[in-house]
């Protein structure tokens, strides 16, 4: 199994400084909770170990998820994607995602864009 | 409304290349699509036009998803994460939004993470 996980490991693109981007979802509900990074050993410690892993870019160091907050993050799969660059986490969520509080990370910030599908006359910006 | 579109574009904590990683999500089943980069100018495009435009850092362009594909992106919503420095959004996907033909660009490849929620019997690796 350790030479299975090293291979598995090889294929992911890290970038430049040896990271991956790593997109996390609620695997049952597929709520999008947050996104944070994991070098090639957080990889090792997430796929291994059932639990959450990642890399702190602010803290430079290794952070269980959960093990300060009890909001622990439970693997239930880790999929790559076509470029190799990018993992998405489907997990199972205790509590919130969100050092805030709030249940994902993208719950409080709305960027405004324009709703390409709602009715012309309620569209921000010039009508059709 | 031109100072309101810089107002929010300056909230995003863009890399040390001046790019921000955004996840893109269907907006309705939540089906996590892709991952791709915009810069300023893509943002300012994606927020304002409806239609989804990234920066390709491979071919050093904008690149508005679906012109050469007709795999359009039109945007519902863009939200922005606790620190700034991650876009979710939620767009309508036509077609596949995966280069390869495949809906999703984590369609493919399953990393093999330990599922912590599986019966203990059926884990991979060691037993509970």
């Amino acid at each position: 199994m350790t030479d299975d996980i090293e291979a598995r490991i090889a294929r992911v693109a890290f970038n430049d400084v040896g990271l991956v981007p790593a997109i996390v979802q609620q695997w049952d509900t597929h709520e999008v909770l947050m996104l944070a990074w994991l070098d090639a050993e957080a990889l090792r410690r997430t796929l291994t170990s059932g639990r959450v892993t990642y890399w702190s870019r602010s803290r430079s160091e290794y952070w269980r998820k959960g093990d300060t907050s009890g909001h622990i993050q439970q693997v239930r799969e880790a999929r790559l994607d076509c470029d190799g660059d990018a993992i998405l986490l489907l997990v199972e969520q205790t509590g919130a995602a969100c050092h805030t509080g709030t249940r994902s990370c993208f719950d409080t910030e709305d960027l405004h864009a324009v709703d390409a599908l709602a009715p012309a006359e309620t569209k921000a910006g010039d009508g059709a």
